[in-house]
């Protein structure tokens, strides 16, 4: 069925998300990694049906969407992993203390528990890795959190497919029913977000859509954490001596990863800081000239691509070095960048980026100074130019999430280190991550026991450790047993 | 100077944090501990003149203010060594592997770095503890944040004083100017909360204030991340074999608890459950009645909590067991609470705390049920009532932060595991502690250095780990240096 969820179709996915909260929250950690580990499977195991629906629904390649099923697969058995081993709980134990100044000290013991039923917003450029399979899904899950997913209208059958082969893995492993659930429809996601059973949200999408939910969110009579990742320019800052050492791999790159995945990447770096006399514009336009048209992700995203492009072709400033075919490249400077920072650094989502020429560092410095929030900022530089990297450095980890060296923003590695956001407006809340391990922490509250009698407290906390979990004790990170 | 700040200082104090946000984000964590610590030291250095304006200003006694005192500073203190072992900065390190799947993994590098400027609304009853030099201030400095405090009025000269001390300690030890700045008056906190240099907010303080804060903080056009404790009950629930075991320890030591520091703790049990027959009333209305009267804090407080018990006086179901003197002890049934629990469950500051009885162990769940979030839930029991808390464990670990056996939620330990916080509306923002050193990951955000050169990596990310601080490398947490 890939039509809207009704109300009373709302109301049971709800009320059953509800209901799963309880078990989930009691779910020992080795057996939620287990239900996790088998939606894994499931997945892996269903590539071979759910790829070509994505391929008809998304248009994107089959090659690519092979690759976002594993990518998805593997993060949920990241997860799973981490939570096992014990870091995703955060178990903190301070002993009791009866010297302590100014008073004597309790039995203290924290781990982080399921805030409760959390609804995810999936994104359309990603099917599989930011929709129903998705981080914010294997983070909530591996929480011990039910999920219940608005699914994006981009890809409504691989959706309604995807959730089945989960929550078919799910019950088979023996998690609660609940555990995960998809609703369908704009306004259906909107009364999911106000009802007091949501305890909170992820979403990857556009700015104004992330801000009116945004909204909703955190205005509602029990405010709920929202965790939308927006939009981003993913600048690219390049040194001379970068151009004279590798100019043509520059420019070669930078067209492959502005026009990958037909620029439908929150990654895509939008615009190149390259220093005036560069001499490459003639290889980026032979570079751009050569990439095949390609259908976009749905008829919403090319209208918006191409009402974009003809916005962009309007301002002054900003001159069309490369269009038709699969790309666009315009050039303007930082003096005109400057002069028209609201039109120009408007994301435009779709292969389309911009070279912008710089005279001086003090104008490149100038250019960096011109952005806000931002997912990504990457730097080329050689060697020689360590003096100039140390000033731009700061300025860039002022800007951005990741800060890359010598490679391209496109691509997001899915490991303990990640850290997919960054200051507004590239996400709502910048103080969290939506890959990697840390993403589950935007759904687990702490909860401290004091002075609790071992056999009462979650087995992760008990002095035996039975698990064999790495855990803070008065201050150090050890798997060793407590004694009191 | 006991007035509001005007625009003009305002204006130089925003500009100045904003200014002093650069340096702090530079600054090498051994060096803002040093500050941190410096900032400890002058505080124990200045408690015999300031603990005497804070008698005079807030009425509490000498003892408790001196303790606060070395609360405030050991605060300070954790702090800085959590900053300069290194876990503060949850330093995270994954080295490349060209041998993952589904692609190779470049070199992630993550650190938390600093927000930037942070508007601490101070909160009246703890003149030092959630004041001026209090935690909100500590985890923001300790993250490299510059800290604005919107002093409190009911301490004003208390507050610039603290203030002083501290910026002189913070200009002798090295600390940039603007490190910390104090403003006055309540439309001057609501102007500085809408500055675009405001990056976060903590609060302390009423339920309708901290509401009406989170929503300018929410919907700025930038919005940013606000940290509220608002208001908690703080229910205590007692079992049969702990009455039979020590019931007239329970009765002083709730008596002792709910009227501690005049009932003005945010942890204050306002409820506590007894089964019916407990035969403790006598003794209840015997310690209730020898507390003697104390001022308390202020007049708004003090008319605050007058107007609340006239109102707690006319609830059908509320029956007045003792009163005048220096507490109010009203007493009720599981049944009549859940009749009027909107009435019943509104906080009321101050020396007054309800009895109420409960006939039935399905009577005792249900009355946890009619509990929302709060700060604590305590439960009184014995071994023997191993069954019976195991399932109300559950029952108040969905509804506190902090879940106590067999002691009193009044006083929170500062240390590691500390989680003080809770389901809304004890807080809003609910997986974020106000005590304790997770606090500091309120103020602070990852930033990920994907392939980036040693040299121009900030030390604490460098190979050799210079300053020798615990890192979780590849997935473990070691101090050793990492080789690529």
């Amino acid at each position: 069925m890939t039509r809207d969820t009704t109300p009373a179709e709302l109301e049971q996915t709800l009320a059953d998300a509800a209901e799963a909260a309880v078990p989930l929250a009691a779910s020992a950690p080795a057996v939620r990694a287990g239900w996790i580990r088998a939606v894994a499977d499931a997945l892996d195991a269903a590539s071979g049906e759910l790829v070509p629906i994505a391929q008809r629904e998304t248009s994107l390649p089959e090659a690519r969407l092979k690759g976002e099923v594993g990518r998805s697969s593997g993060q949920l058995r990241m997860f799973a992993d981490a939570l096992e081993a014990g870091p995703l709980l955060e178990v903190i134990i301070d002993t009791a203390d009866a010297a302590a100044k100014p008073v004597p000290r309790p039995d203290l013991r924290r781990v982080l528990v399921p805030l409760g039923p959390v609804l995810v917003f999936a994104a359309s450029n990603f099917p599989f890795a930011f929709s129903v399979c998705g981080g914010d899904t294997a983070s909530a899950l591996a929480a011990g959190c039910p999920v219940i997913v608005k699914a994006h209208p981009g890809h409504p059958e691989l959706s309604v497919r995807t959730a089945e082969v989960m929550i078919e893995a799910l019950t088979a492993a023996g998690a609660p029913a609940g555990t995960l659930g998809l609703i369908q429809g704009y306004d259906v996601g909107v009364t999911a977000l106000k009802d007091a059973r949501i305890t909170a949200a992820g979403f990857t999408g556009s700015v104004p859509a992330g801000k009116a939910l945004h909204e909703i969110a955190v205005t509602r009579p029990e405010p709920i954490p929202f965790y939308g990742e927006l939009g981003s320019l993913n600048p690219v800052f390049v040194t001379q001596a970068a151009i004279d050492a590798r100019g043509k791999d520059i420019a070669s790159g930078y067209v492959g990863s502005y026009t990958l995945g037909v620029g439908q990447f929150c990654t895509k770096p939008g615009l190149l800081f390259l220093p005036a006399g560069h001499g490459l514009q003639e290889q980026l336009v032979e570079a751009t000239g050569g990439v095949a048209a390609a259908t976009m992700l749905n008829e919403r995203i090319a209208e918006g691509f191409s009402s974009g492009l003809d916005r962009l072709r309007k301002v002054d400033g900003l001159r069309v070095w490369s269009e038709g075919g699969g790309a666009t490249l315009l050039q303007t400077t930082v003096g005109e960048l400057l002069a028209r920072s609201d039109e120009i650094l408007e994301e435009c989502f779709g292969p389309v980026s911009i070279v912008v020429e710089y005279a001086s560092v003090d104008e490149l410095v100038a250019g960096i100074e011109a952005f806000g929030g931002n997912l990504t900022a990457t730097l080329h530089a050689e060697d020689a130019d360590a003096s100039l990297a140390a000033r731009l450095v700061p300025l860039l980890t002022a800007r951005a999430g990741r800060v890359l060296w010598n490679g391209w923003p496109t691509g997001v590695a899915v490991s303990w280190a990640q850290h997919h956001g960054g200051p507004f407006p590239s996400t709502v809340g910048s103080i969290h991550t939506s890959v990697g391990v840390t993403a589950a922490r935007r759904f687990q509250r702490p909860v401290a026991y004091q002075d609790a009698p071992d056999a009462l407290l979650p087995a992760v906390l008990q002095d035996d450790n039975p698990a064999g979990m790495s855990r803070r004790v008065n201050g150090t990170v050890t798997t060793a047993e407590v004694s009191r």
